[in-house]
């Protein structure tokens, strides 16, 4: 029991005494080791079921989406991090995490946090899609009103389509896992065209947020869901960067352009 | 090409065209969501190479026996920056991360990196038990000579075995990934009492040390690795912070039993 | 000029050629070294205006009362991060500023935007402080009726009286710097009872967002002014963690005093 | 008293009752606020003594000189962290921070060491310029023995001459602050190049060092003073970036010359 003076931390994540070690209520060597995947741990830890091996499926496929996309702003920030201090590769890793903020790692959460809203306030679930076009009609009509963007339409190199969206959508049908998250999302793609004037593609931040809601994962855990998938990319990078290093060319192609400006002229930056 | 002015940055990560997202030359949705596990997608990341099922296997394995042991000092910083910062969970897990430095997140790097500078070493690899023990002996003396620890022996809690060391072996054995690292290892068990007078249990830590060596991952890359399994358990930790919060607790217990000494009594902290 | 091909990047910051080096437009070695003190460059970078000698006091004496509040959560973590990572002192404080985040150092920007945004709101600014009360008293009805909170009103521990409030105020009247913000926030103190039924504090971080503003920190700076007085602190713990270890015992009292729960009983954290 | 159930942690920081708050065991809102500026508190953190207004001159200088060095890896990692979280500046701080490991920040940490180890190892300390040659002489050539460098020579842009050098002797001399470290730090100057063939700059990051090791600033925290001087830098470069964002402009310029390798050609990176 927990005093004042003496608090008790209560845990169901990782213990151990002097002959096992045990996670989740799990005999770690045991019963974990060797029989669950990473990627399904994380989905345990995150919601505390352990995941079929349907939910792992669509689980992996969507961090799989989410791991890498090349030269982003947090890929850079890890590489030059490494750059700077090659001894100690956990501040590279740390260092591209934090991009993981509202901008770019967002949509996810913002999707997910969104569908979940609009499912939430319904009065009855509907069966089929001409019900769910009417439940996404109101709902883009809404954010339209309310002068904000519905999340997850629209992305700056797939102007035609996410390649990632149908092929999760496939996967949570194959694996039974496809629910009233991505049916709303599915039926955004179908019926904003007609409130926005323009056809938008549903993008892959987006619907991995809708499979996230469906699969269970919290809505303030969406993002960290990201993060975690990051993590695995910029593992990926600072590899390649040992490989083959360019993070001193990228440095130096950014110095080499610098332009001083005096403060004092009303231009300054 | 590159010029001084115009450099160009290979990759081999992520890339995308108006139709297509690929990763490590493969097409991200037809090629490896809903094909490939995360943790697969971590090694091959890690290493450039494809795992095989049976490579698969055994560094999914390392990575959940690694991916979160309680109440670590990371975990506590991870719960006590959520309670600072809950908007921002990428601050949360980038600090807990920042503890994956030498002493504890590092005998994992250690040992695999001793393990293969002995192996490198040899002008002859030992094809029995017997011929490792002699290989084993000879590498703990010269430690034991330059005053330096034998990385990977010994452990806090499970002094007479940590359950992870034989069934990371075993799972080793099963997918025929037993390589030299994990032999030379094994006979370090065997050996090093007759010449550090006790016997210590072969560490969790070290026998995926040897584990990762034997499946190629680079060196310089174990310590990656372990922040990889690290990340989704400190995942974990803001989740069920988020679901029965303790680190105000926490913060609280130690702030109250602060003892304020005065710095000039020469006492000072 | 920049092209799409060959961007330049402007900057007012450091630059330095063969036998020169500056920043902000000034010569490092002869105009800003020796000449003017380490927190007025802070204002001074943060406002691209150089401080009278009166705002620097003002804005040094605003640092000094943020740097450092013992065992905070922000603090335990970067000790903490030092024990498990020694090698790398910038990862403990990037761990303590990590939680730098909204609840514990948000009160210096939230109070800072609140006052900006109500003077920027007034037809007059008053004259007395009679006029000042007037507008408090709207201000704290105002958010009275959106249920919110007036940020900047009180405190844990000092429930009578924050001693670095009428300390600060103090020294923006005699450098010449009380303004507005200062006035407003003084207002709100006078007249909150009023409104919320009971008195309190003005508190620290509060009345340091009100002499910031009144000191022309740009409101989105505000919480980086902060963090840049915690990293003083912060490294200040390192310090004394240095000279008399204590994070280890920190860790064993959390971990000793850990539960285990099972996550299947409907009690799991 | 503490016991093991009851740990008890000293601290001569900051800590707080109901009317009063105190840090190093003055009271903060009358002894320190108004009297101290920021950069002598940060002193008195790290070294546990007040500076005389002679130490806090030069210990400021040297904080000057290594606030900012424009583009470096650093600012560019933190100003890419507040484009993709702007929401979080404390992560863009923390991003920056992180670089500051061994090798471009390492400079200061490594001169100060190498110099406080020659002058521990003095049978006798040198009282004039052939004195303290004949120990530079010694010190050089066995390093060069050693097959490593001197820290504190050379660099990349200053081949002439840092001009923050002379500067902080000056400042050193003017304060009575001169001591064994400069005065060996200068002694390699001269004679070096009978040593290595070549005459190189004493740069400002070793010249540092060799001062602060003169201000009695412990050596396992000399990486953290630099960290501390960076770190209004990296506020400087978010401010920039908030008046006139180039951070994306900086991303593109590295996206748009990416050039994607198979990884499996043999060249992939």
């Amino acid at each position: 029991m927990s005093t004042p003076d003496q608090p008790s931390f209560p845990t169901s994540l990782g213990t151990s005494d002097l002959t096992s070690m045990s996670l989740l209520g799990k005999d770690v060597a045991t019963e974990l080791m060797g029989e669950v995947t990473f990627g399904e741990l994380a989905y345990w830890l995150l919601t505390l079921q352990r995941p079929t091996r349907q939910q792992g499926r669509l689980f992996e496929a969507v961090l799989l989406g989410l791991a890498d996309h090349g030269f982003t702003p947090t890929a850079i920030a890890a590489r030059l991090t490494y750059l700077s201090a090659p001894d100690a590769i956990q501040g590279a890793l740390a260092s591209g995490l934090l991009g993981g903020g509202s901008r770019y790692l967002g949509v996810t959460e913002d999707t997910g946090r969104f569908l979940r809203a609009v499912v939430a306030d319904l009065d009855e679930v509907p069966t089929d899609e001409a019900g769910w076009d009417e439940v996404a009609l109101a709902a883009v009509r809404a954010q339209r009103e309310k002068g904000t963007f519905v999340p997850g339409l629209g992305h700056p190199v797939h102007k035609q389509g996410d390649p990632r969206t149908p092929r999760i959508i496939e996967i949570a049908r194959e694996e039974g896992q496809y629910g009233t998250n991505l049916a709303l999302f599915e039926a955004i793609g179908r019926v904003h065209e007609q409130v926005l004037g323009k056809r938008l593609p549903l993008n892959g931040a987006g619907v991995s947020g809708a499979a996230l809601a469906d699969l269970g994962i919290p809505t303030e855990l969406l993002r960290g869901t990201v993060l975690l998938a990051r993590c695995a990319g910029l593992l990926g990078h600072v590899a390649e960067e040992i490989r083959r290093p360019i993070a001193n060319s990228m440095y130096l192609s950014i110095d080499r352009n610098a332009v001083y400006v005096d403060p004092s002229d009303g231009q300054a930056g």
